[in-house]
Protein backbone atom coordinates (compact mmCIF):
# COMPACT_ATOMS: atom_id res chain seq x y z
CA UNK A 1 0.00 0.00 0.00
CA UNK A 2 1.21 3.44 -0.91
CA UNK A 3 0.94 5.98 2.29
CA UNK A 4 -2.56 7.41 1.02
CA UNK A 5 -4.19 3.84 1.34
CA UNK A 6 -2.34 3.72 4.14
CA UNK A 7 -4.14 6.13 6.19
CA UNK A 8 -7.53 5.22 4.58
CA UNK A 9 -6.88 1.85 5.95
CA UNK A 10 -5.83 3.53 9.62
CA UNK A 11 -8.83 6.08 9.04
CA UNK A 12 -11.49 3.20 8.89
CA UNK A 13 -9.58 1.11 11.96
CA UNK A 14 -9.99 4.52 13.88
CA UNK A 15 -13.90 4.92 12.65
CA UNK A 16 -14.77 1.29 13.70
CA UNK A 17 -13.40 1.66 16.96
CA UNK A 18 -14.54 5.21 18.20
CA UNK A 19 -18.11 3.68 16.77
CA UNK A 20 -17.53 0.41 19.03
CA UNK A 21 -16.61 2.71 22.28
CA UNK A 22 -19.24 5.04 21.68
CA UNK A 23 -21.89 2.21 22.01
CA UNK A 24 -25.40 2.42 21.98
CA UNK A 25 -26.44 4.26 24.91
CA UNK A 26 -29.59 5.32 24.77
CA UNK A 27 -29.05 8.80 27.14
CA UNK A 28 -29.18 12.50 25.84
CA UNK A 29 -25.30 12.92 26.57
CA UNK A 30 -24.61 9.39 25.03
CA UNK A 31 -26.32 10.48 21.54
CA UNK A 32 -24.75 13.89 21.53
CA UNK A 33 -21.39 12.29 22.22
CA UNK A 34 -21.78 10.18 19.48
CA UNK A 35 -23.42 12.87 17.31
CA UNK A 36 -20.16 14.67 17.59
CA UNK A 37 -17.39 12.26 16.97
CA UNK A 38 -19.31 10.39 14.52
CA UNK A 39 -19.91 13.05 12.00
CA UNK A 40 -17.01 13.25 9.83
CA UNK A 41 -13.59 14.59 10.83
CA UNK A 42 -10.51 13.34 9.02
CA UNK A 43 -9.16 11.75 11.79
CA UNK A 44 -6.12 13.66 11.88
CA UNK A 45 -4.43 13.49 15.16
CA UNK A 46 -5.17 9.48 15.06
CA UNK A 47 -3.63 9.13 11.93
CA UNK A 48 -0.65 11.14 13.27
CA UNK A 49 -0.22 8.77 16.45
CA UNK A 50 -1.02 5.28 14.06
CA UNK A 51 1.56 6.68 11.53
CA UNK A 52 4.19 7.56 14.35
CA UNK A 53 3.62 4.33 15.94
CA UNK A 54 3.61 1.92 12.86
CA UNK A 55 6.75 3.70 11.81
CA UNK A 56 8.36 2.35 14.89
CA UNK A 57 6.70 -1.48 14.53
CA UNK A 58 3.89 -1.61 17.20
CA UNK A 59 1.20 -2.95 15.95
CA UNK A 60 -1.92 -1.22 14.81
CA UNK A 61 -4.48 -2.80 17.20
CA UNK A 62 -2.03 -1.71 20.13
CA UNK A 63 -2.34 1.84 18.97
CA UNK A 64 -6.23 2.51 17.84
CA UNK A 65 -7.28 2.74 21.32
CA UNK A 66 -5.27 5.57 22.03
CA UNK A 67 -5.74 7.03 18.31
CA UNK A 68 -9.74 7.13 20.01
CA UNK A 69 -8.86 8.70 22.78
CA UNK A 70 -7.12 11.53 20.94
CA UNK A 71 -9.68 12.01 18.98
CA UNK A 72 -12.76 11.98 22.02
CA UNK A 73 -10.16 14.60 23.08
CA UNK A 74 -10.31 17.14 20.03
CA UNK A 75 -13.79 16.52 20.21
CA UNK A 76 -14.48 17.63 23.10
CA UNK A 77 -12.94 20.82 22.37
CA UNK A 78 -14.77 21.63 19.83
CA UNK A 79 -18.19 20.60 21.42
CA UNK A 80 -17.10 23.11 24.84
CA UNK A 81 -15.32 25.65 22.09
CA UNK A 82 -18.53 25.97 19.91
CA UNK A 83 -20.92 27.05 23.06
CA UNK A 84 -22.51 30.49 23.35
CA UNK A 85 -20.19 31.33 26.14
CA UNK A 86 -17.10 30.62 23.92
CA UNK A 87 -17.29 31.22 20.12
CA UNK A 88 -20.81 30.72 19.37
CA UNK A 89 -21.14 28.35 16.66
CA UNK A 90 -24.22 27.46 15.57
CA UNK A 91 -22.48 24.93 12.87
CA UNK A 92 -19.60 21.99 12.56
CA UNK A 93 -19.07 20.09 10.32
CA UNK A 94 -22.26 21.18 8.02
CA UNK A 95 -24.87 20.19 10.75
CA UNK A 96 -26.08 21.63 13.92
CA UNK A 97 -22.83 22.28 16.28
CA UNK A 98 -23.62 19.89 19.05
CA UNK A 99 -25.58 22.58 21.73
CA UNK A 100 -27.95 23.44 18.75
CA UNK A 101 -28.92 19.97 18.21
CA UNK A 102 -29.00 18.71 22.10
CA UNK A 103 -29.22 21.96 23.62
CA UNK A 104 -25.97 23.56 25.84
CA UNK A 105 -26.54 21.05 29.03
CA UNK A 106 -26.54 18.58 27.57
CA UNK A 107 -23.56 19.64 25.05
CA UNK A 108 -21.88 20.75 28.05
CA UNK A 109 -22.07 17.52 29.43
CA UNK A 110 -21.05 15.37 26.41
CA UNK A 111 -17.97 17.53 25.97
CA UNK A 112 -17.20 16.15 29.61
CA UNK A 113 -17.90 12.55 29.45
CA UNK A 114 -15.91 12.88 25.92
CA UNK A 115 -13.30 14.19 27.83
CA UNK A 116 -13.37 11.42 30.85
CA UNK A 117 -13.81 8.96 28.17
CA UNK A 118 -10.44 9.60 26.31
CA UNK A 119 -8.86 8.86 29.75
CA UNK A 120 -10.37 5.76 30.64
CA UNK A 121 -9.81 4.41 27.01
CA UNK A 122 -6.29 5.03 27.84
CA UNK A 123 -6.19 3.41 31.07
CA UNK A 124 -8.13 0.42 30.31
CA UNK A 125 -6.57 -0.52 26.49
CA UNK A 126 -4.97 -3.88 26.52
CA UNK A 127 -1.04 -3.59 26.05
CA UNK A 128 1.43 -5.98 25.38
CA UNK A 129 3.74 -6.45 28.61
CA UNK A 130 6.80 -4.64 26.84
CA UNK A 131 4.51 -1.54 26.23
CA UNK A 132 2.59 -1.51 29.27
CA UNK A 133 5.47 0.41 31.42
CA UNK A 134 4.81 3.41 28.91
CA UNK A 135 1.02 3.99 30.03
CA UNK A 136 1.38 6.51 32.70
CA UNK A 137 4.06 8.52 30.75
CA UNK A 138 1.53 8.53 27.66
CA UNK A 139 -1.56 9.65 30.12
CA UNK A 140 0.82 12.37 31.73
CA UNK A 141 2.08 13.76 27.84
CA UNK A 142 -1.40 13.90 26.70
CA UNK A 143 -3.32 14.94 30.20
CA UNK A 144 -0.38 18.23 29.99
CA UNK A 145 -0.05 19.13 26.33
CA UNK A 146 -4.80 19.04 26.81
CA UNK A 147 -4.84 20.88 30.26
CA UNK A 148 -4.23 24.37 31.46
CA UNK A 149 -0.79 24.78 30.40
CA UNK A 150 -1.46 23.60 27.04
CA UNK A 151 -4.87 23.49 24.50
CA UNK A 152 -6.72 24.83 26.92
CA UNK A 153 -4.23 27.62 28.03
CA UNK A 154 -4.29 28.28 24.15
CA UNK A 155 -8.31 28.12 23.85
CA UNK A 156 -7.97 31.02 26.63
CA UNK A 157 -5.36 33.50 24.86
CA UNK A 158 -7.68 32.54 21.66
CA UNK A 159 -10.77 34.43 23.33
CA UNK A 160 -9.18 36.83 25.10
CA UNK A 161 -6.64 38.44 22.55
CA UNK A 162 -7.41 41.58 21.46
CA UNK A 163 -6.84 43.24 17.67
CA UNK A 164 -3.99 45.09 18.98
CA UNK A 165 -2.47 42.19 21.14
CA UNK A 166 -1.82 40.13 17.42
CA UNK A 167 1.47 40.32 16.27
CA UNK A 168 3.45 36.99 15.52
CA UNK A 169 4.99 36.28 18.78
CA UNK A 170 1.47 36.32 20.84
CA UNK A 171 0.04 34.32 17.71
CA UNK A 172 2.30 31.94 17.62
CA UNK A 173 2.17 31.21 21.15
CA UNK A 174 -1.41 30.76 20.89
CA UNK A 175 -0.94 28.48 18.06
CA UNK A 176 1.47 26.35 19.61
CA UNK A 177 -1.00 25.72 22.31
CA UNK A 178 -4.21 26.02 21.24
CA UNK A 179 -3.78 23.64 17.95
CA UNK A 180 -0.50 22.58 18.27
CA UNK A 181 -0.71 21.09 21.85
CA UNK A 182 -2.85 17.94 20.90
CA UNK A 183 -0.74 17.29 17.56
CA UNK A 184 1.96 17.38 19.14
CA UNK A 185 0.79 14.64 22.15
CA UNK A 186 -0.57 12.80 19.13
CA UNK A 187 2.88 12.17 17.53
CA UNK A 188 4.78 11.86 20.95
CA UNK A 189 2.18 9.65 22.18
CA UNK A 190 2.52 7.43 18.86
CA UNK A 191 6.47 7.80 19.52
CA UNK A 192 5.57 6.46 23.29
CA UNK A 193 3.49 3.66 22.02
CA UNK A 194 6.83 2.80 19.64
CA UNK A 195 9.25 3.04 22.47
CA UNK A 196 11.16 5.36 20.37
CA UNK A 197 14.22 6.31 21.31
CA UNK A 198 14.44 10.02 23.60
CA UNK A 199 16.48 11.22 20.14
CA UNK A 200 13.44 10.27 18.29
CA UNK A 201 10.84 11.38 20.39
CA UNK A 202 12.28 14.81 20.54
CA UNK A 203 12.41 14.65 16.71
CA UNK A 204 8.45 13.58 16.53
CA UNK A 205 7.62 16.73 18.84
CA UNK A 206 9.71 19.08 16.54
CA UNK A 207 8.08 17.95 13.75
CA UNK A 208 5.08 17.87 15.71
CA UNK A 209 5.24 21.42 16.61
CA UNK A 210 6.03 22.64 13.17
CA UNK A 211 2.50 20.50 11.52
CA UNK A 212 0.78 22.46 14.43
CA UNK A 213 1.62 25.68 13.07
CA UNK A 214 1.33 23.78 9.47
CA UNK A 215 -2.08 23.34 9.92
CA UNK A 216 -3.58 26.55 11.71
CA UNK A 217 -2.46 28.85 9.46
CA UNK A 218 -3.63 26.55 6.38
CA UNK A 219 -6.97 26.79 8.43
CA UNK A 220 -6.79 31.07 8.48
CA UNK A 221 -6.07 30.77 4.71
CA UNK A 222 -8.98 28.77 4.44
CA UNK A 223 -10.63 30.84 7.16
CA UNK A 224 -9.44 34.36 5.46
CA UNK A 225 -11.05 33.37 2.08
CA UNK A 226 -14.44 34.20 3.92
CA UNK A 227 -15.35 30.17 4.90
CA UNK A 228 -16.04 31.32 8.35
CA UNK A 229 -15.02 34.83 8.37
CA UNK A 230 -17.92 37.13 10.58
CA UNK A 231 -18.24 40.84 10.61
CA UNK A 232 -17.40 42.35 13.96
CA UNK A 233 -15.81 39.22 15.24
CA UNK A 234 -12.18 39.19 15.69
CA UNK A 235 -10.26 35.86 15.62
CA UNK A 236 -6.80 36.03 15.22
CA UNK A 237 -5.16 34.94 11.93
CA UNK A 238 -2.07 34.71 10.32
CA UNK A 239 -3.55 36.44 7.26
CA UNK A 240 -4.14 39.96 9.07
CA UNK A 241 -0.26 40.20 9.82
CA UNK A 242 1.21 39.10 7.01
CA UNK A 243 -1.20 38.68 4.17
CA UNK A 244 -2.50 35.72 2.43
CA UNK A 245 0.72 35.44 0.10
CA UNK A 246 3.29 35.66 3.58
CA UNK A 247 0.81 32.92 4.97
CA UNK A 248 0.78 31.11 2.14
CA UNK A 249 5.18 30.97 2.02
CA UNK A 250 5.05 30.50 6.04
CA UNK A 251 2.65 27.10 5.94
CA UNK A 252 5.12 25.96 3.20
CA UNK A 253 7.99 27.37 5.35
CA UNK A 254 6.76 25.29 8.33
CA UNK A 255 5.73 21.87 6.61
CA UNK A 256 9.51 21.95 5.04
CA UNK A 257 10.99 22.26 8.39
CA UNK A 258 8.47 19.44 9.84
CA UNK A 259 9.82 17.35 6.65
CA UNK A 260 13.39 18.53 8.00
CA UNK A 261 12.85 17.46 11.37
CA UNK A 262 12.32 13.60 10.50
CA UNK A 263 15.23 13.29 8.87
CA UNK A 264 17.26 12.84 11.89
CA UNK A 265 14.72 9.93 12.64
CA UNK A 266 16.04 6.36 12.84
CA UNK A 267 13.43 5.21 11.48
CA UNK A 268 11.58 6.37 7.68
CA UNK A 269 8.25 7.96 8.86
CA UNK A 270 6.89 8.25 5.49
CA UNK A 271 3.29 8.76 6.53
CA UNK A 272 4.00 11.46 8.62
CA UNK A 273 5.87 13.37 5.80
CA UNK A 274 3.21 12.37 3.78
CA UNK A 275 0.48 13.97 5.85
CA UNK A 276 2.68 16.94 6.14
CA UNK A 277 2.58 17.34 2.45
CA UNK A 278 -1.13 16.77 2.17
CA UNK A 279 -1.16 20.42 4.40
CA UNK A 280 0.18 21.92 0.95
CA UNK A 281 -1.72 19.43 -1.73
CA UNK A 282 -5.06 19.73 -1.39
CA UNK A 283 -7.04 22.86 -1.77
CA UNK A 284 -10.32 21.15 0.27
CA UNK A 285 -10.70 22.01 4.12
CA UNK A 286 -7.94 19.37 5.88
CA UNK A 287 -9.59 20.08 9.29
CA UNK A 288 -10.85 19.80 11.98
CA UNK B 1 -4.60 10.08 67.14
CA UNK B 2 -8.78 9.82 67.72
CA UNK B 3 -9.90 9.49 64.37
CA UNK B 4 -11.34 13.16 64.18
CA UNK B 5 -8.14 14.24 65.12
CA UNK B 6 -6.79 12.32 61.98
CA UNK B 7 -9.27 13.54 59.81
CA UNK B 8 -7.72 16.93 60.83
CA UNK B 9 -4.38 16.30 59.75
CA UNK B 10 -5.33 14.70 56.47
CA UNK B 11 -7.23 17.60 55.73
CA UNK B 12 -4.40 19.84 56.44
CA UNK B 13 -2.17 17.49 53.81
CA UNK B 14 -4.40 17.40 51.08
CA UNK B 15 -4.91 21.38 51.19
CA UNK B 16 -1.69 21.83 51.00
CA UNK B 17 -1.33 19.50 47.82
CA UNK B 18 -3.94 21.14 46.47
CA UNK B 19 -2.38 24.12 46.78
CA UNK B 20 0.96 23.47 45.80
CA UNK B 21 -0.28 21.32 42.67
CA UNK B 22 -2.22 24.22 41.37
CA UNK B 23 0.55 26.20 41.72
CA UNK B 24 0.97 30.33 40.94
CA UNK B 25 0.02 30.38 36.92
CA UNK B 26 -1.20 33.61 36.40
CA UNK B 27 -3.65 32.36 33.12
CA UNK B 28 -6.89 33.73 34.25
CA UNK B 29 -8.03 30.07 33.78
CA UNK B 30 -5.34 28.87 36.50
CA UNK B 31 -6.62 31.59 38.38
CA UNK B 32 -10.37 30.38 38.12
CA UNK B 33 -8.99 26.86 38.84
CA UNK B 34 -7.46 28.32 42.17
CA UNK B 35 -10.61 30.05 43.12
CA UNK B 36 -12.80 27.31 42.74
CA UNK B 37 -10.57 24.87 44.53
CA UNK B 38 -8.89 26.70 47.32
CA UNK B 39 -12.13 28.36 48.56
CA UNK B 40 -12.70 25.77 51.67
CA UNK B 41 -14.94 22.45 50.95
CA UNK B 42 -14.80 19.73 53.56
CA UNK B 43 -12.46 17.70 51.29
CA UNK B 44 -14.78 14.86 51.72
CA UNK B 45 -13.79 12.52 48.91
CA UNK B 46 -10.50 13.14 49.56
CA UNK B 47 -10.48 12.35 53.10
CA UNK B 48 -12.43 9.24 51.99
CA UNK B 49 -9.33 8.06 49.86
CA UNK B 50 -6.94 8.73 52.85
CA UNK B 51 -8.97 6.48 55.07
CA UNK B 52 -9.61 3.65 52.95
CA UNK B 53 -6.18 4.05 51.76
CA UNK B 54 -4.15 4.17 55.26
CA UNK B 55 -6.17 1.97 57.43
CA UNK B 56 -4.93 -1.27 54.51
CA UNK B 57 -1.06 0.25 55.57
CA UNK B 58 -0.33 2.63 52.51
CA UNK B 59 1.49 5.68 53.36
CA UNK B 60 -0.12 8.96 53.11
CA UNK B 61 2.29 10.34 50.62
CA UNK B 62 1.40 7.52 48.47
CA UNK B 63 -2.48 8.55 48.52
CA UNK B 64 -2.57 12.38 49.01
CA UNK B 65 -1.77 12.69 44.90
CA UNK B 66 -5.02 10.80 44.14
CA UNK B 67 -6.85 12.44 46.97
CA UNK B 68 -6.62 15.76 45.39
CA UNK B 69 -7.22 14.64 41.78
CA UNK B 70 -10.78 13.43 42.89
CA UNK B 71 -10.94 16.71 44.43
CA UNK B 72 -10.30 17.82 41.08
CA UNK B 73 -12.98 16.27 39.54
CA UNK B 74 -15.39 16.77 42.54
CA UNK B 75 -14.54 21.20 41.55
CA UNK B 76 -15.34 20.80 38.12
CA UNK B 77 -18.37 19.16 38.57
CA UNK B 78 -19.24 21.65 40.99
CA UNK B 79 -18.16 24.13 38.45
CA UNK B 80 -19.87 22.86 35.62
CA UNK B 81 -23.02 22.67 37.17
CA UNK B 82 -23.38 26.02 38.58
CA UNK B 83 -22.84 27.14 34.95
CA UNK B 84 -26.23 29.26 33.23
CA UNK B 85 -27.02 26.22 31.44
CA UNK B 86 -27.31 24.05 34.29
CA UNK B 87 -28.27 25.09 37.37
CA UNK B 88 -27.44 28.65 36.89
CA UNK B 89 -26.11 29.06 40.45
CA UNK B 90 -24.66 32.10 41.74
CA UNK B 91 -22.90 31.35 44.84
CA UNK B 92 -20.99 28.13 45.85
CA UNK B 93 -19.84 27.86 49.82
CA UNK B 94 -21.22 31.66 50.30
CA UNK B 95 -18.52 33.16 47.60
CA UNK B 96 -19.80 33.97 44.23
CA UNK B 97 -19.60 30.93 41.63
CA UNK B 98 -16.82 30.47 39.31
CA UNK B 99 -18.72 31.74 36.39
CA UNK B 100 -19.73 35.09 38.23
CA UNK B 101 -16.29 35.81 39.19
CA UNK B 102 -14.74 34.92 36.06
CA UNK B 103 -17.09 34.80 33.37
CA UNK B 104 -19.12 31.79 31.61
CA UNK B 105 -15.71 31.25 29.44
CA UNK B 106 -13.43 30.67 31.81
CA UNK B 107 -15.42 29.24 33.99
CA UNK B 108 -15.86 26.52 31.62
CA UNK B 109 -12.07 26.39 30.69
CA UNK B 110 -11.38 25.95 34.93
CA UNK B 111 -13.62 23.37 34.39
CA UNK B 112 -12.22 21.28 31.95
CA UNK B 113 -8.63 22.06 33.30
CA UNK B 114 -9.34 20.41 36.41
CA UNK B 115 -10.77 17.25 35.36
CA UNK B 116 -7.62 17.16 32.21
CA UNK B 117 -5.03 18.03 35.60
CA UNK B 118 -7.14 15.23 37.66
CA UNK B 119 -5.81 12.50 35.78
CA UNK B 120 -2.38 14.30 34.76
CA UNK B 121 -1.66 13.80 38.24
CA UNK B 122 -2.97 10.54 38.80
CA UNK B 123 -0.72 9.61 35.59
CA UNK B 124 2.37 11.49 37.28
CA UNK B 125 2.12 10.82 41.22
CA UNK B 126 5.14 8.71 42.37
CA UNK B 127 4.48 4.97 43.33
CA UNK B 128 6.30 2.73 45.20
CA UNK B 129 7.07 -0.17 42.76
CA UNK B 130 4.54 -2.88 44.19
CA UNK B 131 1.92 -0.31 43.48
CA UNK B 132 2.74 0.78 40.03
CA UNK B 133 0.50 -1.86 38.85
CA UNK B 134 -2.78 -0.43 40.40
CA UNK B 135 -2.31 2.91 38.56
CA UNK B 136 -4.21 1.89 35.43
CA UNK B 137 -7.05 -0.02 37.47
CA UNK B 138 -7.59 3.16 39.47
CA UNK B 139 -7.27 5.52 36.68
CA UNK B 140 -10.33 3.26 34.76
CA UNK B 141 -12.18 3.13 37.96
CA UNK B 142 -12.34 6.91 38.32
CA UNK B 143 -13.13 7.92 35.16
CA UNK B 144 -15.73 4.99 34.49
CA UNK B 145 -17.43 6.21 37.80
CA UNK B 146 -17.05 9.40 36.96
CA UNK B 147 -18.24 9.35 33.57
CA UNK B 148 -21.30 9.17 31.15
CA UNK B 149 -21.99 5.92 32.62
CA UNK B 150 -21.67 7.74 36.38
CA UNK B 151 -21.80 10.97 37.56
CA UNK B 152 -22.32 12.96 34.24
CA UNK B 153 -25.19 10.08 33.59
CA UNK B 154 -26.32 11.74 37.01
CA UNK B 155 -26.03 14.99 36.12
CA UNK B 156 -28.21 14.68 33.07
CA UNK B 157 -30.54 13.00 34.77
CA UNK B 158 -30.78 15.35 37.45
CA UNK B 159 -31.26 18.55 35.55
CA UNK B 160 -33.80 16.40 33.03
CA UNK B 161 -35.97 14.63 35.68
CA UNK B 162 -39.91 16.17 35.35
CA UNK B 163 -41.78 16.36 38.44
CA UNK B 164 -44.03 13.78 37.68
CA UNK B 165 -40.95 11.36 36.98
CA UNK B 166 -39.77 11.49 40.92
CA UNK B 167 -40.22 8.42 42.65
CA UNK B 168 -37.75 6.37 44.82
CA UNK B 169 -36.72 4.27 42.34
CA UNK B 170 -35.65 7.19 39.66
CA UNK B 171 -34.41 8.82 42.82
CA UNK B 172 -31.69 6.16 43.71
CA UNK B 173 -30.65 5.99 40.39
CA UNK B 174 -30.27 9.49 40.10
CA UNK B 175 -28.27 9.64 43.37
CA UNK B 176 -26.57 6.81 43.01
CA UNK B 177 -24.50 8.06 39.85
CA UNK B 178 -24.53 11.95 40.59
CA UNK B 179 -23.54 12.40 44.19
CA UNK B 180 -22.36 8.41 44.86
CA UNK B 181 -20.16 7.92 41.52
CA UNK B 182 -17.66 10.10 42.97
CA UNK B 183 -17.55 8.74 46.49
CA UNK B 184 -17.95 5.39 45.61
CA UNK B 185 -14.81 5.93 42.92
CA UNK B 186 -12.95 7.53 46.19
CA UNK B 187 -13.57 4.81 48.61
CA UNK B 188 -12.24 2.54 45.91
CA UNK B 189 -9.51 4.02 44.68
CA UNK B 190 -7.95 4.09 48.55
CA UNK B 191 -8.61 0.43 48.50
CA UNK B 192 -6.82 0.01 44.91
CA UNK B 193 -4.02 1.72 46.64
CA UNK B 194 -4.00 -0.42 50.10
CA UNK B 195 -3.67 -3.54 47.96
CA UNK B 196 -7.60 -4.51 49.35
CA UNK B 197 -8.22 -7.93 48.58
CA UNK B 198 -11.28 -8.38 46.26
CA UNK B 199 -13.70 -9.45 49.16
CA UNK B 200 -12.37 -5.92 50.73
CA UNK B 201 -12.77 -3.98 47.58
CA UNK B 202 -16.31 -5.48 48.00
CA UNK B 203 -17.15 -4.24 51.36
CA UNK B 204 -15.78 -0.40 50.45
CA UNK B 205 -17.75 -0.37 47.09
CA UNK B 206 -20.97 -1.65 49.55
CA UNK B 207 -19.78 1.50 51.89
CA UNK B 208 -19.39 4.00 49.29
CA UNK B 209 -22.51 3.58 47.57
CA UNK B 210 -24.45 3.67 51.25
CA UNK B 211 -22.67 6.17 52.24
CA UNK B 212 -23.11 8.13 48.66
CA UNK B 213 -27.12 7.51 49.71
CA UNK B 214 -26.65 9.28 53.26
CA UNK B 215 -24.29 11.80 51.89
CA UNK B 216 -27.38 13.11 49.68
CA UNK B 217 -30.04 12.52 51.82
CA UNK B 218 -28.51 14.99 54.44
CA UNK B 219 -28.04 17.47 51.70
CA UNK B 220 -31.76 17.13 50.67
CA UNK B 221 -33.01 17.48 54.24
CA UNK B 222 -30.78 20.62 54.43
CA UNK B 223 -31.80 22.01 51.15
CA UNK B 224 -35.33 21.18 51.92
CA UNK B 225 -34.78 23.37 54.65
CA UNK B 226 -34.99 26.45 52.56
CA UNK B 227 -31.54 27.19 52.40
CA UNK B 228 -30.83 26.59 48.87
CA UNK B 229 -34.38 26.24 47.65
CA UNK B 230 -36.07 28.96 44.98
CA UNK B 231 -39.26 29.06 44.62
CA UNK B 232 -40.88 27.56 40.72
CA UNK B 233 -37.30 25.41 40.20
CA UNK B 234 -38.16 21.95 40.99
CA UNK B 235 -34.88 20.14 41.88
CA UNK B 236 -35.20 16.34 43.23
CA UNK B 237 -35.43 15.88 46.96
CA UNK B 238 -36.28 12.69 48.61
CA UNK B 239 -38.39 14.92 51.36
CA UNK B 240 -40.85 15.13 48.32
CA UNK B 241 -41.49 11.56 48.78
CA UNK B 242 -41.33 11.00 51.82
CA UNK B 243 -41.05 13.65 54.40
CA UNK B 244 -38.75 15.17 56.35
CA UNK B 245 -39.20 12.31 58.90
CA UNK B 246 -38.65 9.82 56.61
CA UNK B 247 -35.74 11.43 55.30
CA UNK B 248 -34.10 11.14 58.39
CA UNK B 249 -35.26 7.54 58.67
CA UNK B 250 -33.82 6.58 55.73
CA UNK B 251 -30.09 8.80 56.40
CA UNK B 252 -30.16 6.96 60.08
CA UNK B 253 -30.69 3.29 57.54
CA UNK B 254 -28.03 4.24 55.06
CA UNK B 255 -25.34 4.82 57.65
CA UNK B 256 -26.24 1.72 59.45
CA UNK B 257 -25.76 -0.19 56.13
CA UNK B 258 -22.49 1.73 55.43
CA UNK B 259 -21.25 0.85 58.82
CA UNK B 260 -22.33 -2.86 58.43
CA UNK B 261 -20.66 -3.04 54.96
CA UNK B 262 -17.38 -2.79 56.66
CA UNK B 263 -18.11 -5.43 59.49
CA UNK B 264 -16.84 -8.51 57.15
CA UNK B 265 -13.28 -6.42 55.72
CA UNK B 266 -10.14 -7.67 56.82
CA UNK B 267 -9.22 -4.67 59.04
CA UNK B 268 -10.67 -1.76 60.66
CA UNK B 269 -12.05 0.78 58.54
CA UNK B 270 -12.23 3.13 61.93
CA UNK B 271 -11.57 6.68 60.49
CA UNK B 272 -14.16 5.55 57.10
CA UNK B 273 -17.04 4.32 59.97
CA UNK B 274 -16.35 7.70 61.59
CA UNK B 275 -16.73 9.87 58.30
CA UNK B 276 -20.32 8.01 57.87
CA UNK B 277 -21.00 9.03 61.51
CA UNK B 278 -20.20 12.45 61.19
CA UNK B 279 -23.50 12.79 58.20
CA UNK B 280 -25.81 11.81 61.55
CA UNK B 281 -23.39 13.52 64.27
CA UNK B 282 -23.28 16.99 62.55
CA UNK B 283 -26.29 19.60 62.36
CA UNK B 284 -23.85 21.91 60.25
CA UNK B 285 -23.88 21.57 56.51
CA UNK B 286 -21.50 18.82 55.56
CA UNK B 287 -20.78 19.69 51.92
CA UNK B 288 -20.04 19.91 49.25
Amino acid sequence: MNPQEILIDGRRAVDEELARVLGRGESPVQQAMRYAVLSGGKRFRPLLLLSAGEALGTERRHLVPFACALEFIHNYSLIHDDLPAMDDDDFRRGRPSCHKAFGEDIALLAGDGLLTLAFEVMASAPLPADLEGQRAALIREVARRAGSEGMIDGQCRDIRLKPGELNEESYRELILKKTGGLIIASVTAGGLLGRASTADLDALAVFGTNLGLAFQVRDDILDAAGERARPGVFRPNLTLLIGDDGARRRLKDFVAAARESLARASVDFSELKHMADMLLDSEERNGP
